[in-house]
């Protein structure tokens, strides 16, 4: 459990925790709180052939307030260190009109006020994230 | 795992069942269902410093079928009483238009048939909510 | 933890995992990854009585990116199998314009690349799903 102060941002907070807290494999189970900025990447296009790349891919940013409704995701080891891989859903209203926006959380999404997340670690189950030749990208179980 | 009745309030079901169980600490893991009804809080601007006050908040009401795709927070104890704080993501359709919306999940949510909701009690950890001199509202670890 | 293969059904894959491990009662902890097609159920008007039939529904399919924002549900057993229910919420981008979709996670929501799931199961829960004949389905508890 943390609670993350206002300023912080998110993704560079949850990855800071799992490093300090040598959390090697884990899930993301909540995140609730407010965001006064966010960037958010999405995927644009689909490749013939995996991988994604920069190409295919959208990365907006937005500045107002904006309800983390759901954050979900795991931590896993990828070349030695852990990586948190977290989407993100995002509420914001104008107008009496609720808007929703969402993708994976990049750096950038800061918090306002507090957030609360939980996180669980996983423990004996290896979730390394190892190169896979074929699609040269890392990979759980490749 | 509760499986909440037809008519039944989301958030009041929530609040009624740890307050039966006697939980201090816990996290939403899931809830799916649908709802009829629903009222939800956003944030529609940011205050110079924190706390977020009612007059930058919206309380809207919807009335129509929404299937709960998130369902996400925590169960804290704040002034002796525990407090279930969550956000929802919910869908609608008209006109084979999906819509979604979310927020902060308030009374006025009505289960429409049942809702499926699975909780996880947190022991051992501390997750008592005290009044935060600075912010003046009631925080973790403040 | 399970990583599921370019090409394959979200839903099928479940179904698969879970009766090849022989889970009769879970949670769905976490689902991230990318879609290249789906197809979504949603209620698009509510019957005077429960339950909800074909006649309330809607199912719409698209062909396109979609990052999973948030996979939740459960596993319990009905008539003897492992029934996976699953709510999914879904983002997409075009001109950059994020949109946002979900609703209930049925066949036809296929993985592009890969996609990092996380199931918990719950040891000594019954959750079996049983006929209810006042509303003509089957429910947990009836």
């Amino acid at each position: 459990m943390a609670r993350l102060k206002p300023g912080s941002d998110l993704l560079g907070s949850l990855q800071e925790i799992v490093g300090r807290e040598g959390v090697k494999a884990g899930v993301i189970l909540s995140g609730v709180g407010l965001l006064g900025e966010a960037r958010l990447r999405n995927c644009k296009s689909l490749p013939e052939k995996y991988p994604i790349t920069d190409e295919n891919r959208t990365y907006l940013s937005f500045s107002r307030p904006l309800e983390i409704l759901s954050l979900s995701g795991n931590i896993t080891m990828a070349e030695g260190n852990p990586l948190v891989h977290a989407h993100v859903t995002l509420s914001h209203v104008e107008e009496d009109e609720i808007g929703i926006i969402g993708g994976h959380l990049i750096e950038g999404c800061v918090i306002f006020g507090f957030a609360e997340i939980i996180l669980m670690e996983l423990k004996d189950i290896d979730m390394e994230k190892n190169y896979d030749k074929e699609t040269r990208t890392f990979q759980l179980f490749a």
